[in-house]
C-alpha cells in the first residue's frame, strides 16, 4: 500500500506519499481500507518531529479515518469485511490501509457521506470526553469555545448548543457568520476584543461554566478570569505555550478547576469507553442532523503538504480531509 | 451574651472576650447555646483582618461549634429546643450563642462527647466535599494528605483509610506515630524528605490519585509531579502563597486536574447539600467508631489567644477546641 511517510521531520514538504508494507490485523484489530483521513493539528506536530505516535501505533500520521473493513483479526466481534466505518486512530490514517483496535470503530452515521465521516471521530471523541466527561456541561450552562473555526471548535459549538448550553466562541471575524449558523450565540474577535470582558457582558457577569481551550499558557490567566463560580477550564491544546502563572487564590475564590487532557496517549480500554459513549450519546445527534460534519475541503493524500499549509494558516473552517483513490 | 470580638485586627491578643448583643433566630435559623467551638486556620486570618465573614454571617470568628438548641426561628422543621447538635458556621462560633441556618446543623453522633463534637463539622464537610465531591476518591486509590497533623489532615487520613484508599501524608516527624495510628500507610517528613520522590517510591511509580493540599503555590509544581495519571489535585489552603507557575504540558501528559475550593463562601443551599452528604456518608463512620474526633486540647473561650498561638505553632495534632462555661 501507500502511506504518507516522514523521511525527515520538517515543513509540509516533509510529507511523502510512498510505498510501504501493508498492515496485518492483530488480535482485536480490523484493517480498514481508507477512503478519507481527517487532518488534525497534532499531525503537524508529528510532521515536525514533536509528537511521536505512542508505542504500538502505526508510524504514519492520521488520527481518524473513514473507509471499508477489508480484514478482521482474531478476537473481534460485531464487525465484518465490507462494513463502512470511521475510526479513532493513534496514528496511520494517512494511508491506503490502517489496522485499528475494534473498540475504536464507529459505524458511519446514517445520512453522512463515507468521505465526510472521516471528519467526525477525533472531534467527537475529544469534545464529548472533555465537555461532558471532564467539564460536565449541563443544559443552561455557558460554554466558551476557543478557536471556534477549527474542527474541534465547529463540533463543540454544535454539540454545546445541542445540549442546551449557551455557546460563546472566539475566532477571526471572517468566520463569525458561519459559527453563528452552527449555533454560537456569541462570537468574539480575539484579535480586537478582550474575551474576558465579552464573556462577562454576554453572560450578565456570570462567566463561563465550561471553557474548552486549545491555547494553553497564554490564555491561562484570562481563562481563569472568564470562569464562572464553580467553572471548569479544560485545556486540550497548547498553541500558546505550556507554562504560565496560575493564581490559585482566584481559582479558589471561584471554586473552579483547571484540567488538561489528551486522547492519543490513553490506554485502549479508555479509548474504547469514549468511543462507546460517543456512539451512544453523540451519534444520535448526528443521525438526527442536529450535528453535521463541517468539512472545509477535500484534498487527495498526494496533496497532504497543501492540506498542512492550509491548517497552519488557520484560514479554514472545520475539517480538512485527505482522500484516497 | 459574650463573644470573642476583634476590636483591632492583629496578633493573638487582638481577641477580646466581651459582652455583645444576643443573636435572634431569623427565618430558617436556630440559635445554639455554644458548648465548644473548633479553632480553624481561617480564624487566624480573620483575626489578622484578612478573611472577613461573608455578608450576613456573624462577625465573630468560629466556623464550627457544638451545643444545645435554645431557640427555633420560623420556617424550621425537624429541630427543637433542647437538642444537642453541632454545626457548620460562616462565623460566630466563638461565642455563648450563635444563630445557624438549619441546613448547617448536624446531630451529635452517637458515642461522641458534646464538646468533642465541635471538632467535626468543618473538617468533615471540607474533607468529604473535596475528597469525594471534587477528588472522587475511590477504594484502592492513593490519597496524599498534606499537613496530616492538622484538623483537616487527621480527619482526611481516617476518612481516606475508611474508604479503602492508601493514605500517604506529610507532617513533622514527631507526629508520624499518631498519624500511623489514624490510618496513614506512609508518613513523609516534609522537612527532610522530597515528597514527590517518597510518593513515587511508596506507590511503585503510580503517584497520588488524589492530593488534598493546604499549601498552595509553593507546592504546586511538586504536587503536579506527584500526581498519578488521571490524578486530581485539590487545593483548599494557600499557606505557601497563591501564585505559581503551572506546567500545563505536565498536567496534560497526566490528563490531570487542579481544583481549588472553599466552603465558607458557598451559598446556603450548597452548604446544606454538603451537610446532608456528611450526615449520610460520614456520620455512620463516626458512629461506628471508624472515624474519631481528634482533639489536641480544650481551652476556654477566654484562652482564645493561647489557642491561636498553639495553632500558629503547628505543634498540635488534630483540633484545638474553645469551651464555654
Amino acid at each position: 500500500m501507500r502511506a504518507i511517510t516522514i523521511p525527515q521531520p520538517g515543513g509540509p514538504d516533509a510529507l511523502v506519499w510512498a510505498e510501504v508494507p501493508d498492515p496485518e490485523p492483530g488480535p482485536g484489530e480490523v484493517v480498514v481500507d481508507v477512503r478519507a483521513a481527517g487532518v488534525n493539528r497534532a499531525d503537524l506536530l508529528q510532521r515536525q518531529g514533536h509528537y511521536p505516535p505512542p508505542p504500538g501505533a502505526p508510524e504514519y500520521p492520521g488520527m481518524e479515518c473513514s473507509g471499508v473493513i477489508s480484514a478482521v483479526g482474531p478476537e473481534v466481534n460485531g464487525w465484518t469485511v465490507g462494513q463502512e466505518v470511521c475510526a479513532l486512530l493513534a496514528g496511520g490514517g494517512y494511508a491506503e490501509k490502517v489496522a485499528v483496535p475494534a473498540g475504536q470503530l464507529l459505524p458511519v452515521p446514517a445520512g453522512v457521506d463515507l468521505v465526510d465521516a472521516a471528519a467526525l471521530p477525533e472531534v467527537a471523541c475529544t469534545v464529548w470526553s472533555n465537555v461532558v466527561g471532564v467539564g460536565r456541561l449541563g443544559s443552561g450552562d455557558r460554554l466558551l469555545v476557543h478557536g471556534g473555526g477549527s474542527g474541534i471548535g465547529t463540533f463543540a459549538i454544535q454539540f454545546g448548543a445541542a445540549l442546551g448550553a449557551t455557546v460563546l466562541t472566539t475566532a477571526r471575524a471572517a468566520k463569525h457568520p458561519r459559527l453563528h449558523e452552527l449555533g454560537a450565540a456569541v462570537t468574539i474577535d480575539y484579535r480586537k476584543q478582550d474575551f474576558v470582558e465579552e464573556v462577562r457582558q454576554a453572560t450578565d457577569g456570570h462567566g463561563a461554566d465550561v471553557i474548552l481551550d486549545i491555547i494553553g499558557a497564554s490564555y491561562l490567566g484570562r481563562n481563569v478570569a472568564a470562569l464562572a463560580t464553580g467553572g471548569r477550564l479544560v485545556v486540550i491544546g497548547m498553541q500558546g505555550g505550556r507554562r504560565a502563572e496560575l493564581d490559585l487564590g482566584a481559582l479558589l475564590a471561584k471554586r473552579a478547576l483547571v484540567a488538561a487532557t489528551a486522547l492519543r496517549s490513553r490506554p485502549l480500554p479508555e479509548k474504547a469507553e469514549i468511543v462507546r459513549g460517543v456512539r451512544d450519546e453523540v451519534w444520535p445527534l448526528v443521525e438526527a442532523g442536529t450535528i453535521r460534519p463541517v468539512v472545509d475541503r477535500r484534498l487527495t493524500m498526494a496533496e497532504a503538504a497543501q492540506a498542512h499549509r492550509l491548517v497552519e494558516s488557520n484560514d479554514h473552517i472545520g475539517k480538512v480531509l485527505l482522500t484516497v483513490g
